[in-house]
């Protein structure tokens, strides 16, 4: 596997599960998820224990599940309630697996691994999603590659000049040195930009014109995640690289969750703190990100199938790729920490 | 192989096979069929014994197919009659591969094993689709899945309930007990409903009113058919499970022939004693059940990439599934008395 | 592999290949083609040496490329001119592997083998496309089958019959001996037909009526290529089979190029020395030669096809494949000497 496979990845966003079953495959296996009457998310082997039929294609009765198939009824704890036929025995080995669920910062999150290890303290700390003063929105693409590819891809912002050339693609940024740091399981790639005249989008949000402080902070997340802090304060707010709350401030917050080795859920989103009421910002912004990563997505896809095609040719790692290049190297550590080989 | 190679299999309706040859793998060969000119049907490996090209693809003159590639002429034996340079010596060792061939019970039957163990006395016995006093009809589908998962779908007809809800379902068949019997190769699960009122189906087949004893019989048929007989009889003519032909009666007819692996030709129909000269009521009933089994393709072919998609997770079974699991049983058995595994 | 690896192929017609990059996989190695300022051809592996990206997605500077995805400078010699830091040294490692090159006879020849090898004397002699007093086009297909199933093809004409029925087939054809022939790396086979009546099509193109020689001679030319000499003399100016510039004279032109074991570029045309100044005559013919080779790709398909569905089926030589039969032994012969067992 390609994974880490004892962590918490997000399975869907919270608007994505309702009553009604969807299927959905998470680090390889196939998972049903549904809501209980009491909002509670179940995420459950999508495969009845009977003739192995998607459950998903099944029908809720209450919070139990009934097989589309012979019937069978699951209870949410993946245990059988009722064989297909109604008057026989139970059997207590009759059941589905059930795989531990937390909901935070707006997504679903799933555990595929040993369930005994499900700690929920271990959820990434997306806290820009889901704090006061915050708002948060975005979208869901499903990327033909592994996952790393897309990694790789955000921990190294100087694609934009050539990826977005005719959409947000910058000069200036590829001028601004950048700075990598390692701490514990994060990685940081910072660029700080002193006092420079603030581009359109910033300057709109700042409502003022004059010189700013401007920031990006790309964080790696393990298993799988890349926080993006970005922003401007003016040039007297005294903001630095590592405090910067004075001016106006986002986070672009990518989840990546591996489908297969070479299939990717993309969450991808936009959390601010200005205009948080201004559900018209809030809706142009993510239909202008998702424009942005349909780039992104037919840049990654050629690229896998580049990477398919040349067996011979090898990834190459240049001071840009600093910090995707300390991002793999803590992802290979800790499936090697699992018995893995993470190839 | 997940078949028994020394049978007989349904390759076509009688009437898809005329003078123009049509394609068909049968147990994972190429064959061609057409019919010669008495209306026999030849079964021909559907390769040029020259360079391949599927013989199918090629010009008919009188019973013999000539290649479209480079006009060897093969008789109706599979011999070679003309090479491609007319005046050369027609060598005796080209000839395509000649399959055994049975029509019977308006199917056209072949054999794809060894040829010396061909005998037609072991074409099952169909014999609702050709005895006097019955009338026959039905339809093709082609399933992605395994023949197995066809015929466990068949040997229980709880999944009527569920799988076709909106059409046939109906849950009184549930709350009737089924007896389950092997006899030979044949394996039997009964359900006998007596004195109960007619569902309007059989109501109207029977044309009056008042209870009836209702039987339905599900007949695994080695090496892959299954026929279900049905009906009702009114209560005063005494019928038992054994013995129903007073009142109306109707067979559904189910030929499972593997493709491959994991997809399958299925030839299905209704035979029936009554109303046999009602070719309105033949179209519509065919039209019905089209309808139906495409509901049962949908879950074949979702159940077979489940399958595919949890190698860790087994089939179980319970008691509905007693009829398939003695059928699976018999198919076993016979594959390994052939010397193959039957994975 | 399938195919002699130290030989010249041909990646594109001329006109294919312009200042815009194109992609093309050429004997199994992704490649991309493009010309610069000075028109000469550069053919270079189409996978930047940083993330693999192909470069043919990237944007021309020059004769350079800058990669779509992080912007690395590659020049036309495939050397890094410019790092995604502009500021970085640029180390002597990061290149593209480069392919020889030789535009010659209308096509653009590319080498993947051992570069130190290609020799521009290797490049297969198509003199009629090329000499003074004669006009040559033709056009493009891409065929899902080995690239020898189709020098198969061409070395026998007597396909024309029957895969060509509708169109260019003569059973005249099929009543001509051949002659089969070997000279080195080259096998001929000749089809001479003397004082006949003309068809149509020549009688038309020597404008004059009158008993004629006609001569059909295919030539297979290492690695994959076959011309085809066809044309008519009047009987009084004394053709031979050897010897026949007096008449009407044409070339069809076939090279196929292996994209993969198991699919073919295939360029073909007609050369002529007949009414070179008639444009269009050229598109007539070209579009008529389209729709007969559109016939030829049905059929090899299908071949391939079934070939690949009976794997216990082996393709069988009679006298019409004599000159295939040969010219596959060179194949042979030739991947034997370069260490490659040529399955």
């Amino acid at each position: 596997m390609t994974w880490i496979a004892n962590r918490w990845y997000v399975a869907a966003w919270d608007s994505e599960v309702d009553r009604k079953p969807i299927a959905r495959t998470i680090c390889g296996e196939p998972v049903m998820l549904y809501r209980k009457l009491d909002r509670s998310v179940v995420a459950m082997r999508d495969a009845c224990p009977h003739r192995l039929l998607p459950l998903s294609m099944g029908y809720k009765e209450g919070d139990s599940i009934r097989c589309r198939y012979h019937g069978l009824l699951l209870g949410a704890d993946g245990c059988a309630e009722e064989m297909p036929v109604k008057s026989e025995r139970v059997p207590r080995a009759v059941r589905a697996q059930l795989y531990p669920v937390v909901e935070r910062h707006r997504f679903i999150w799933v555990w595929i691994g040993d369930p005994a290890r499900a700690n929920p303290d271990l959820v990434p700390d997306f806290w820009p999603c889901s704090a006061p003063g915050w708002t948060f929105d975005g979208g869901y693409s499903h990327i033909a590659c592994d996952y790393r590819l897309v990694i790789d891809n955000l921990m190294d912002l100087s694609h934009e000049t050539y990826v977005h050339q005719g959409s947000i693609g910058q000069h200036e940024i590829l001028e601004s040195p950048i700075e990598t740091e390692v701490r514990g399981e994060d990685v940081f790639v910072r660029r700080w930009m002193p006092g420079i005249e603030p581009p359109p989008f910033w300057r709109d949000a700042l409502r003022s014109a004059g010189p700013v402080d401007r920031w990006q902070v790309c964080q790696f997340v393990a298993p799988s995640s890349v926080l993006i802090d970005v922003g401007v304060a003016p040039v007297e707010a005294g903001a630095t690289i590592d405090a910067h709350d004075a001016g106006v401030r986002g986070f672009v917050i990518d989840a990546m969750t591996p489908e297969s080795e070479i299939s990717t859920h993309y969450f991808w989103g936009m959390a601010r703190n200005f205009d948080i009421d201004d559900a018209g910002f809030t809706a142009r912004f993510k239909a202008q990100q998702g424009h942005v990563f349909d780039e992104d997505v037919d840049v990654l896809e050629a690229q896998q199938r580049s990477i398919d095609a040349n067996p011979g040719l090898k990834l190459r790692g240049f001071s840009v790729d600093q910090g995707s290049v300390r991002a793999r190297q803590i992802i290979r550590k800790l499936i090697a920490a699992e018995g893995g080989d993470g190839i």
